[in-house]
């Protein structure tokens, strides 16, 4: 029904993660009735990333120099790694301001399913970078799914023999969350994670 | 967090309609990821349709020439005009297939609190194209809620002299839907608009 230019941009805005037929429509004539310097900047911004963007060499996050932030500031403490699955789980452990380590970023998790083995991972690149010695402690922060989960399985069994301390992120109760809604799942690894606490 | 690049773009998306924080991040990430060919089609898709598309002289419908498909589609009755808030609106009708009338596209809807008045839509356009007296029924199909409903009266009152039929879409119960789960002011709609029905 729609002219050619707009049935072409809903066609594509689509194909975005989360953007079904209705959201589509919607950003479209949202677009069609901005202000065009607005609409360039949205596209520039697109193409920009695409031009800019590249991936850290040591570390695999994202970076607009050969080296990520991270990777390049010197107070970072390069005793310790942490391991996480995509560039944005990097945005949200430093979100926390309790991590001074560096990452490595894997680019995914082991899915068989979707056919993703360690191969797929950027695993190699991981035991180059502890070859040296200078890490004592790998955090995996994999995501707490089955994927993350068996990521981090394999990557504890391939990385004990390197004699390096091997630690995982905890699991258990959400801050702010209420009890009662917990999964059980969930819950039972709050109970088995327990700390006693000074009476 | 985000180099220059990714923040710009997760602050452009986010300022798209329906589209969060984290919405935006996971879009940005998925335009980073994607193949810079699909990043161009999206950027210049976008550019497009400010350049190409503009608005039908005559019922206000998006369009790529001076007037839309339907109002140069000379298969379409001339004497019934459909009046509606927006473009997408049109789309909407048009896929009901019942309507092989013309449309008249306000822009809008009259609502007090956002400052918008009938000088604001496109009413002064529409008493125009009424003027000539090929229209002998306006139906008028604005949204069923406040706006909606103030429009549709303010229009009904204004077009109540002219002497021609002035109709608005039936409210009632959504087909496929379940009567148990109807609002009280759908299911009165429903009920004061109940229709015989031969025995």
């Amino acid at each position: 029904m729609f002219d050619g230019a707009i049935a072409d941009l809903v066609g594509e805005l689509g194909r975005l993660p989360g953007v079904g037929p209705k959201s589509a429509q919607r950003i479209a004539f949202h677009i069609l009735q901005a202000e065009e310097q607005d609409v360039r900047h949205l596209a520039e911004a697109m193409i920009a990333v695409k031009d800019k963007v590249r991936f850290c060499v040591d570390c695999g996050n994202v970076s607009e120099e050969e080296r990520c932030k991270v990777c390049s500031d010197n107070r970072r403490d390069r005793s310790m790694i942490c391991v996480v699955e995509e560039p944005k789980d990097v945005v949200a452990v430093e979100r926390t301001r309790e991590y001074r380590g560096i990452y490595h970023v894997l680019g995914g998790a082991i899915s068989p399913i979707d056919g993703i083995g360690p191969d797929d991972l950027r695993v190699r690149e991981l035991m180059t970078r502890l070859a040296d010695g200078t890490v004592s402690e790998v955090v995996i922060a994999t995501d707490p799914n089955l994927e993350g989960e068996a990521t981090a399985t394999y990557l504890a069994r391939l990385l004990s023999p390197l004699g390096m301390t091997v630690s995982r992120l905890a699991s258990g109760l959400p801050v702010g969350g209420d009890l009662e809604y917990a999964d059980e799942v969930t819950l039972g690894r709050a109970f088995s994670g327990r700390r006693q606490v000074s009476g």
